[in-house]
């Protein structure tokens, strides 16, 4: 453990501990964990505050691809693109409205928000934009191994998914199955992503400091992840708190 | 304006006009407005939130003379680098202990901090490091019109650093002249960096682009400013709320 109770890794390990290691991260520093997200799955969220969470994580589904994008813009290895444009393709889709940021927008405007105001990024928190633009640019200049690295989240990403869905459902009277078809497809995109990714980095991180990378590119993304909630939290949670220039729920929305 | 309250500038603008909408910005969006600002200068804070103020402040500075760096590798106009170099050894000193950086470290110190814990960064929350990392790349990847514009909020800083010296003098028993020596420094030094900035922006914004640039500059950097405090009272003012592998108070200091 370092003073920032990251876990250190001191001797080469085998690939099932390194699974194991990052298993344990995403266990501590998973979003799933964060007070925002038990607001949402207990049903306490107001449809303003829902719309802000929507609109938030628009911004960082827009992104997405750009992100894969930049990884495969680094790489010689046509096995790793062919297997990673997937990701762009999933997110992107073969034609409008077939891929995942508009299965996003869906949601948006499922609950009530233009989806012409969700994509012009007007109204989005400064610290959402931060934290997802670091994203972006850790992948697009950091180590390869640590660009594949940080969407080890995905690893986590299943079990919250199942978790929000049935819970969205049950506590939301306005929310239908429909609204969240862009959870339906991660379900079964998501492991196929983090499957491949977590092999990739089991079989490139043959180093105590290649192993190290794997694992601080994981506290990172954890970080830029919990960040956006935490923002979230601070804005529509907190009254009196959103800051200048971005979006404000309606009065009969909140 | 447009849908998020930023003001649009329709026709060109003469100097003294450009002027007076950058301050109408700063009255609007600097964060003399934030609510941490008034909780700090009030006297309302314990010590660890101040500690945890100055720790992630630190941080900002730290990476003040690589944004100036960064601009300085842009130009080829050996005038505006001699100007502004200025800024750089304002910030690290001729010399051990001279500079604003180190002035800053007698802050972190004279409230408790140990330097080594300060430089190490390893407290700093992610929020504080994904919106000043925006900002150096925002300096590195912008126009030059746009990187100098987005030094302005120092038109603003002199009197909110007078307010704060004053009321921190006045309300926290712990806190001295000496360990504020950073600010006295900054009175003299940022009205000679604004001056110029504001008139290099005056002299070369002359389109309605430009001077749209120049303005969202400046809305892009307040909002560096506003979402680190954001960060800061979400964290350390609401009790539960510290992010994973932060600076944790001592209890005796809260």
């Amino acid at each position: 453990m370092s003073s920032n109770g990251r876990i250190r890794i001191s001797g080469l390990l085998s690939p099932a501990e390194l699974e194991q290691t990052l298993r344990r991260i995403g266990a501590d520093r998973y979003h799933s964990r964060h007070p925002f997200h038990k607001l949402l799955h207990a049903g306490k969220l107001n449809k303003g505050q829902l719309q802000a969470w929507a609109l938030n994580r628009f911004y960082y589904q827009s992104r997405i691809p750009m992100k894969d994008a930049a990884l495969m813009s680094r790489t010689s290895d046509p096995d790793l693109r062919r297997e990673w444009i997937r990701r762009i393709l999933d997110h992107d889709g073969s034609g409008p409205d077939t891929g995942g940021i508009e299965r996003w927008l869906r949601l948006t405007s499922g609950l009530g928000l233009d989806a012409a105001y969700v994509m012009s990024e007007t109204g989005i928190l400064p610290a959402t934009k931060f934290a997802v633009d670091a994203y972006v640019r850790y992948v697009r200049d950091q180590s390869l191994l640590q660009a594949v690295a940080s969407s080890l989240t995905e690893l986590f990403s299943p079990s919250l998914i199942q978790e929000r869905v049935a819970a969205m459902l049950a506590n939301y009277a306005y929310v239908d199955r429909k609204i969240l078809s862009y959870f339906d497809a991660r379900l079964t995109q998501a492991p196929q992503d983090s499957n491949f990714a977590l092999d990739y980095c089991q079989r490139h991180a043959r180093s105590v400091d290649g192993q190290q990378d794997v694992v601080d590119a994981l506290y990172f993304k954890t970080d830029v992840l919990w960040a956006q909630l935490d923002a979230l939290y601070y804005a529509y949670v907190e009254p009196g708190h959103i800051p200048p220039g971005v979006f404000i729920p309606q009065t009969d929305n909140i």
